[in-house]
């Protein structure tokens, strides 16, 4: 045997017992059964990638961040995967024969070597729904509903998705005279808009060499504000005479037309010209959700990318999804108590006592009878006291325990305990697992 | 936009798409729902894990295998999980407080760079059930009923989980002179007996400088066949003095005594004195299960290791599990068409048509309504001809189309395609759902 070492973590990795995991998988399987229901379908690509799927796709800070993969024996360069968008490009520009649209999602761990820090993690899982080979804006709006859908379904009241589109902010550059090089510049300044503020990006905008009045031009287009539905027309007519602006806006006017349709509040979603999303690769609409109350900041992000395959294949796609990252969700929801009451520390319903040796077997039994009836069932191995033994189903958390003993077993009875009220009803044993699922509601 | 490239897998390593994910996620979700009716619970450990905590515990040739990764920035040495053990290992011995016995599932991919061959991958899933601070054999016969339960549920029928004792090997090897080092030898031999038979394994004792009568006394022991309840007392008497075998048959004796009262098949075991496992670390049962129709060979394999957590902490932890390889399980079923048959291509229940411009709005709020009834629902993102629409819906092998035209939708009504029958229905909108769910049975 090798020698004793101390166990470690990697920095800002984790393990996640039971008691988290069951509020974890209650969130995923939430977020899985909506994109269920939206006709999304599931898709696995590998943790592993090749190093040249992964270089040039989202920016050299970025990159820095990736983990690199090596085999003792062999030449390729591989790689963790950093999110879920570029694997799915590929998959798509692997399987030219795809029956299109495809509607799939994925949920699943993405690494980054980022500085650890609370709440933010070097493994953390992406729940990701996209829509490949449709351009229609009823494809956008079916990625903002599912957003909706799965907040409220979570529970969140007070959140909004803001809605922008890349077009009008190209527009907004062309009509203050900046482009090319200098958009870029725009975009990461005005990404930095809830940080510091109108004047925070004015000056980064000076300092980048940006003449005063371009900026005045800009800055007052960026300010405008209101209702979504008096936002578009405004902006169209500010803008006209520019037809990627013009183009952008009929899309974001088509866009929120479906969204009361397909029965998202008015109250959910906002459009933000001010909004950019920092990834290159969006061409049309973009969205990103911040949750106000609690003020956990930005939770999706998405838009439509109808060149990102286009690395990859000498064919087309248009595309549009979002990610939802769950991490936040996940602890928010935690430290709020946000979840079920009927989410329990454990996920066993009945802990089966060891009473007496001469009934093992019939213990055994019973305890697989349980099972077949589809109760989820713990056995107690040691032959120890009823005492130890049912303040560990306490410790657990466990709702119910069966015990069996001698006067019981004669008349094919059980003993069941309901350890949340301190009360004990003796029933025949055919019956228990009714007794404990009623008991229990 | 830098370069395109030609997208590629690394070697090895696959994607999933849903067709197969659908499948796959059946077995998983079987399996999932097995270990929680017996009182396991999920646990997550990262992908990654230190170097140190991998290296040194599987022995050498396996260690070739294990995947390095790096870090741009920073000086960990990181490695990608080689199997589900060692990491729940270092999670108990991280976690000293956690209440006993812990019973965790996991169910997860690992990573070995083995030469890609049909079948067998570089990124694949274990489903592990393990229980830990328990040294009863109730906690092993309950491992057995769980694979017993896993397979049954699945729909195999000929297969058997061979159980065997390390301390009965131990023991072997002491009857027949064979100690030590030596004794390893003897294990990784009698290891290939399916694959060398009897003859080969004693040339390689033979080559191994292994005397000629203690290769003859031991395959006479090894040879020994019959019924599970025969083969201990039988066993027990040819080791007779020998303390390490006593108290390994002793275990095999109280372990199958359960397994009836448990609900096992005692066809679906058996006893197999020649089975050995591989790696180092069992001290107690082990078993292995093997399909013999469809002939897939191996498909679990376990057993008790008592003494593999000590490698991480001093204080001392009884442990037994399994691990369940369901990639062989998933190809198998799929070639031999295992699967039920309500399982199809895609999720998707019902395909909502558009037919007419006016009347989109109306269309989405019929969409909605089905969603919030539970169906899963895929709206057809283009304005096509219905029997574009429907051919789409026929590729890809949705049963239902929903079609709501201009008469429907004066009377509150739609149109129901049974794509399977080639029939349809005009039925209220607010029925819609229940005749979908009732015309599909």
């Amino acid at each position: 045997m090798p020698e004793r070492i101390t166990p470690r973590l990697p920095r800002g990795m984790r393990d996640i017992l039971p008691d988290k995991m069951i509020l974890r998988d209650y969130v995923m399987n939430t977020i899985r059964t909506v994109f269920e229901q939206f006709g999304f379908e599931p898709l696995h690509t590998p943790a592993v990638e090749l190093a040249e799927t992964l270089m040039g796709k989202y920016g050299p800070d970025a990159e820095r961040l990736i983990y690199d993969v090596r085999q003792r024996q062999g030449h390729e360069e591989l790689a963790l995967r950093y999110d879920l968008s570029v694997p799915l490009s590929r998959v798509v520009a692997m399987n030219p024969d795809l029956l299109l649209p495809f509607k799939r999602y994925q949920i699943a761990p993405v690494w980054r070597a980022e500085r650890p820090q609370k709440g933010r993690y070097r493994e953390f899982y992406q729940c990701d729904a996209d829509i490949v080979g449709s351009a229609s804006m009823l494809a956008d709006a079916e990625i903002i509903t599912v957003i909706y859908t799965v907040l409220e379904r979570l529970g969140f009241r007070r959140y909004t998705t803001r809605i922008n589109n890349r077009k009008v902010l190209a527009g907004i550059g062309i009509y203050s005279g900046v482009e090319g090089e200098a958009l870029g510049q725009l975009y990461r300044s005005i990404d930095k808009l809830d940080r510091i503020g109108m004047d925070g990006v004015r000056k980064e905008l000076r300092d980048a060499g940006i003449a005063e009045d371009v900026i005045a031009r800009m800055v007052d287009l960026l300010q405008i504000r209101g209702a979504s539905a008096d936002l578009i027309p405004e902006m169209m007519r500010r803008l006209e005479g520019i037809p990627i602006a013009a183009e952008g806006l009929a899309e974001l006017r088509d866009l929120i037309s479906y969204l009361d349709a397909m029965g998202v509040s008015p109250s959910a979603y906002q459009i933000d010209f001010s909004m950019v999303r920092g990834l290159d690769y969006y061409t049309g609409p973009i969205y990103e959700t911040v949750v106000e109350e609690p003020k956990i900041g930005s939770i999706t992000g998405g838009g439509r990318y109808d060149r990102l395959i286009e690395m990859f294949s000498e064919r087309g796609y248009p595309a549009t999804g979002t990610t939802i990252g769950i991490e936040r969700i996940i602890d928010v929801m935690d430290e709020l108590g946000m979840f079920p009451s009927s989410l329990r520390r454990t996920l066993v319903e009945v802990l089966v006592l060891q009473f007496d040796p001469s009934l093992l077997a019939e213990t055994l039994r019973f305890a697989h009878s349980l099972r077949e009836q589809g109760l989820r069932v713990e056995l107690y191995f040691e032959a120890e006291s009823v005492k130890k033994q049912l303040r560990y189903a306490s410790r657990k958390g466990i709702p119910f325990a069966a015990i069996l003993g001698p006067d019981e077993a004669a008349q094919g009875q059980v003993t069941i305990k309901n350890l949340d009220l301190g009360e004990q009803r003796t029933v025949l044993q055919s019956e228990a697992a009714q007794v404990i699922r009623e008991w229990g509601a």
